[in-house]
Parts: C-alpha cells; sequence; structure tokens
C-alpha cells in the first residue's frame, strides 16, 4: 500500500506518544471503548479524547457510530503504511550490504596476481 | 531490539516529516555529506541542519568527526526499534483473525445438532 506523504506524517506523528502508542497496542487485540482504553491510565477522560482524536485524524483509528458507546477500531491499513515505509528502506540498506557483500565474495574468488617474488627462495644468511 | 518509550518517541516524530523521511531515505543507500543531502531539496544549508539535529536527538543518524565534512550516517538499529515495534502489532492483529479463523472452522467441522423433525416425512396435502 503507497500512503501520501501527509499520511505518512500524520500516522509517524500519531505513534510518538506513548499513551497513544499503549492505544494503537490495546486496540491491535480487538475493539473497546472510551472508558475501556482509559482505565489502564492515570488520566481524565477527555485527555484520552484528545488523543483518541490524533489517532482518528490520522487514519490509524476510526469510531463506530453508536451514539453511546463509539467503539474504537485499529484501522491496520494505515499501520501497514507505516511498516511499509520503514521496511522499504530497512531492506535497502540491507541490499547495499548485500551487494558489498557480493563484490568482496568476487574479489576473493578472483586469483591473486602473481608476486614477482614468488616461487624465489630467499638466499639463507 | 526493544527500545525505550523515549526512543520510540523520538524516532517516530523524526520520522513524521517528509524531509528527514527523505534524509532517511537517502542515506539507506549510503554515508552522506549535509551539501550531498541538501542538493535535492530546495532548502537552505541551516534548514537541512535544523533536521540533521532532530534525527540526530533521535538516534536515527549520527555524524563524522571529520571537522569539515562529517558524513551522515544511518543508525539501523534506531529504524529497526520503530519497524519492530509496528510489526509487533501487525502481528498481534493478524493473530487475533487466526484465532477467529481457527474457531469459526472449529464451529464448521462439527456435526450439526440432530434436528426433532429430522427424517419424518411431511404427509403431503
Amino acid at each position: 500500500m503507497t500512503m501520501t506523504e501527509e499520511r505518512l506524517d500524520a500516522a509517524f506523528a500519531a505513534l510518538a506518544d506513548p499513551t497513544r502508542r499503549a492505544i494503537v497496542s490495546r486496540l491491535a487485540r480487538g475493539d473497546a471503548t472510551v472508558s475501556e482504553l482509559a482505565a489502564p491510565f492515570d488520566m481524565s477522560l477527555p485527555g484520552i479524547s484528545k488523543h483518541l482524536k490524533v489517532l482518528e485524524r490520522s487514519g490509524l483509528i476510526s469510531r463506530g457510530r453508536d451514539a453511546q458507546f463509539r467503539p474504537c477500531h485499529l484501522e491496520v491499513e494505515a499501520l501497514d503504511g507505516a511498516l511499509d515505509w520503514i521496511g522499504a528502506h530497512r531492506r535497502m540498506w540491507d541490499e547495499r550490504f548485500d551487494k558489498l557483500d557480493a563484490l568482496l565474495a568476487g574479489i576473493q574468488r578472483a586469483p591473486a596476481p602473481a608476486s614477482p617474488r614468488q616461487g624465489r627462495a630467499r638466499p639463507r644468511a
């Protein structure tokens, strides 16, 4: 999946906070209401709601339409976009070293140039 | 690799900008000087330096000690920390659906409960 730069900006910015990462972590195990999400934190409901708004604007979560509970849901495609970006650059880095390794292996396999001193016994003192 | 929450905050925040992502992208192909990094951008050297400082503080890049050129180098372990965090939660999400699939497959394999009407022919009108 290819994400626009703006979506990537928003996804990475949303993940740059421990409370929001904990919310994403909880939602990876299943949908949850705001009260359920707030339970493990020493944080007010408005405090949690603020984080949920950042996550919702980033596309990382969506919220149900049920007016009373509005369960939160992880939008895994947005997570994939961020994962793909980092993964692609990680592979780019690895491939660079694979190429270096192949180059070095090629150099080691090539016959060493004959030394002009080769085969000559050094006269004993 | 396990990263502290602070390192993850900094790594994700550093990646939440298109210029900084482009710098990471360039460095994934090899070390580069500030001038080389600045070349593709319509940005002043101090502008690029500001982004480099954010990347350096996040641990995503380091800079050489050569006073004149100080080439920038991608610190791939920091990228791995961010990749691992997202990857772990992506797998958590997948495993949840794998379990659901297994549960549904189990239900489908189980014999259907015998209906009390089973075997009885309905009288023709």
